[in-house]
């Protein structure tokens, strides 16, 4: 019996503090609370209001910043508790939490079955976990630590502590790409061609954590991509297909958490990767996903042996969760498309529905190659027809019509725009290009403000193997503000080897 | 090129946020750094006042809580950078911390050498890891994960990344109990008898985490223990002892830093625990370091078996940074003594310096093995008189001398009080006291108000083995506020089997 009700309320006092998906409670250490519950700095503490818990961080606040009687809530923190500044909340101590045990048996190198996976995962999912306990999972779990049957225990756990989609369907489709190339923003076009081919595609995207755009930002330039789940079923069920952020939604909802972790420590969990990209799509009634790994140099992939191995792991979760998937390999030696950036990256995909003349090719041809595959794994077109069938739909503008249609159902289309704002960076040498430093020019994108402003990043002008005069426009910088052009350019003057001419 | 100076500049506002040892920044997200450099909730930067610089973690502000041009910053923060409200602080980007790369290559199971532990325990020592980076490397550190070679790396590193002292002795001991029993509180007395038969023992001593008191919680009560190293070497150099606390020493910073994760995850790193221990005592100067190991149900060595194996590893770590150590195993049944609080361990320990009868018998005698032992080790006196010698120099009175003299030299000394509130737990049974639950008898004490309250903790009166009447006072609880008194008994009317009776 800890929590000892009335003597340990507090009131709501709105501070406004952002710290992502921390909940963290700013009280006042010398408040009574905190001294007769000896809470210091960082205690992990319960926080209840009108039958709502979240655990939250104390922070302690030795200002004037909130009286004895007050706390503050960081803002996540005040979301999940549905509470306003004035509102009454109670905060108790931390019960033990079972599941970090099997956190600790995984760290001294025992290998956890589907129950504990699933106990770590609903825990994390109901925020019970530090950053500090999440962080010890990511790592122990990293590289090549689960074993198969870890990872589909770990994805049935993700796909069983959010919410599930079902459709009505037999057949529901959806497409994942596993290495980020800046441009290569195939999806819309891909679903704009699978929907109007009749088939159920209702894909769910990201935004972009740490590259100039995520599928989730450029469509954002052109619709709403925020729909509740119910939105999202209305839009499917007359369009066949969506462009919806899947942030907003509840499914997996321990990826965000996963991912947010691994991306600090900047490792890589193969794993992990399997279960969050298998488990989104189980949550939202795929049953036949098409796996897109591009494989070069600078991709996130770099050797076919590499891609070999994930593949085999990536079929045999599948098969354990009863999902179809095809596995196929792309290239990732260079940007997809011209436009770098939310609204950049939407006038390229425009430009490829619209049948536009001087559309970027590749992107085209690479969600053509992307579209005819689904077609082909939905087995409702006669086999070696599938290619045919996807360019008469792209080319005839149908695909371009259903584009239309589903963002008329999310809500309208808005036509994107560049910033107002730009620069030409220039060829100093004749020649024909021979690499690309797609790092260097995704920090040039954002430096000029993408994705958060959605007209800047940058058009890309020179894919290896263009001949190139001096004075030639290799790409253009586009920005929202004068400040953060300079921004781009600054970093741009110090920089070496961005794009290799010889 | 990612700095430019003055753009990126914000003045220092106070607003009194106590994070422990985490650097927060509080910047408004949509300031002109945030937007153009695109930081958000959790982004890491470096801030940079007067040639200092800090890592620290950003915390999105929406409030008036800061203004455009300002910026909050955690307490640890302001402290480390030595600013003031007002000040100017300039905001960058963070850029690759090498290190991380080997704690990556921990992560993904190699054996790491004694440089890059030097570069990492550099780098948690300058602030740069967050604390999911710190995490991942207690994680993958932890249980038995490190080998007999990465544990001497890691414990040379976390000794030449602080300040080293020496002395101007051939022979300077120190002693350390690996596992904290309730009242437990050898060490004032151990010091006071080593010290007043001529030897040096600069003991410096923790505070409380988890328990209702550390050494340096007791002997505060009694002295100024928050000593700075020069003051810390005019008391040795005077007294040959002292009682500081270390936690205001910079030896072996990086040892706090790492204890607290560990505390945080509740997992056990030998590997940690013995570079922690003996990284301590090398960066003090001492020579000769006894090592108490007590085992038993309750203590945290639960078994011979266990302590063997420590008693190995500290022996070999020893070995290769030129240390001498004794490791010797105690009984760790039941608590020591009888008061376990600040104030009332004080009192204890007080009791047996002065020679009182009914001083605790068993503090008196594990404290006079303990010195004896160290008496031993010193090779300054005949073998075999050791136990004599320690007995005279605590019954003659010269241990009380030299402690009140090390007390003086500290800053005075204080008889300690005991909490203006109490309440007797009275037997409610006939019998002899079998077993005794030490973490309940520690948690009441905490309730009480230990170690913050420093009056407050327990008086206990019955230890294994002692015959007991129906109504006689089993331990009385004492508090140094009505309402912390109040929580302790609300405690103690949910709990069972916390004095088995039989």
């Amino acid at each position: 019996m800890d929590i000892i009700p009335n003597l340990n309320n507090l009131k709501v006092k709105l501070i406004g503090i952002d710290t992502y998906h921390e909940n963290n409670i700013y009280m006042r250490e010398d408040c009574h609370i905190c001294r007769s519950e000896g809470y210091t700095a960082l205690t992990r503490v319960v926080v209840t209001s009108k039958g709502r818990s979240i655990v939250a961080t104390l922070n302690a606040v030795y200002s004037g910043l909130i009286h004895h009687d007050e706390a503050g809530l960081s803002k996540e923190a005040m979301v999940q508790l549905d509470v306003k500044e004035g509102d009454e909340i109670n905060i108790s101590h931390l019960h033990h939490i079972k599941s970090l045990s099997k956190v600790r048996s995984k760290i001294y190198g025992n290998e956890l079955d589907e129950n504990s996976y699933f106990e770590i995962i609903s825990d994390i999912v109901a925020g019970k976990y530090s950053n500090i306990e999440l962080s010890a999972f990511v790592a122990v779990c990293a590289d090549d630590n689960l074993s198969i049957s870890e990872i589909i225990s770990l994805t049935k756990a993700m796909i069983n502590t959010g919410l599930k989609l079902k459709w009505n369907k037999t057949i529901v489709l959806d497409k994942h790409c596993a290495g980020g190339l800046p441009g290569n923003r195939t999806s819309p076009i891909v679903v704009s061609i699978v929907a109007a081919a009749g088939l159920t595609i209702p894909k769910t995207s990201s935004k972009a954590i740490t590259s100039p755009a995520g599928t989730a930002n450029c469509m954002e330039v052109m619709t709403p991509v925020d729909l509740s789940i119910d939105e999202m079923r209305k839009v499917v069920e007359k369009e066949n297909g969506c462009f919806v952020w899947g942030g907003s939604m509840q499914l997996s909802p321990a990826d965000d958490l996963l991912i947010s972790v691994e991306k600090a420590l900047d490792i890589d969990s193969e794993g992990q990767m399997i279960a969050s990209v298998l488990s989104k799509k189980a949550a939202a009634g795929s049953t036949h996903v098409l796996i897109d790994i591009p494989v070069g140099k600078t991709a996130k992939v770099r050797s076919i042996e590499e891609a070999e191995l994930l593949k085999s792991y990536f079929e045999k979760v599948a098969e354990a969760i009863g999902m179809k998937i095809v596995v196929v390999f792309t290239d990732g030696s260079q940007p997809v498309g011209r436009g770098i950036g939310p609204a950049l990256e939407a006038i390229s995909v425009l430009s490829v529905l619209r049948n536009e003349k001087d559309c970027p090719k590749d992107l085209k041809e690479r969600s053509l190659e992307l579209a005819s595959k689904l077609l082909l794994m939905s087995g409702k077109f006669p086999v070696g027809e599938e290619q045919k069938i996807a360019n008469d739909i792209l080319e005839s503008g149908k695909a371009l019509e259903k584009f239309m249609a589903i963002c008329e159902a999310q809500g309208g289309f808005t036509e994107p725009k560049v910033g107002q704002y730009h620069f030409d960076v220039l060829s100093e040498n004749d020649g024909v290009v021979k690499e690309i430093d797609n790092r260097k020019l995704a920090r040039i994108a954002k430096l000029s403000g993408a994705p958060k402003s959605i007209g800047a990043g940058l058009v890309f002008n020179c894919p290896i193997g263009s001949t190139i005069s001096k004075g030639d426009i290799l790409f253009t910088i586009y920005a929202d503000a004068k400040g953060e052009l300079e921004y781009a350019k600054e970093y741009l003057s110090s920089v070496n080897d961005l794009i290799i001419i010889e």
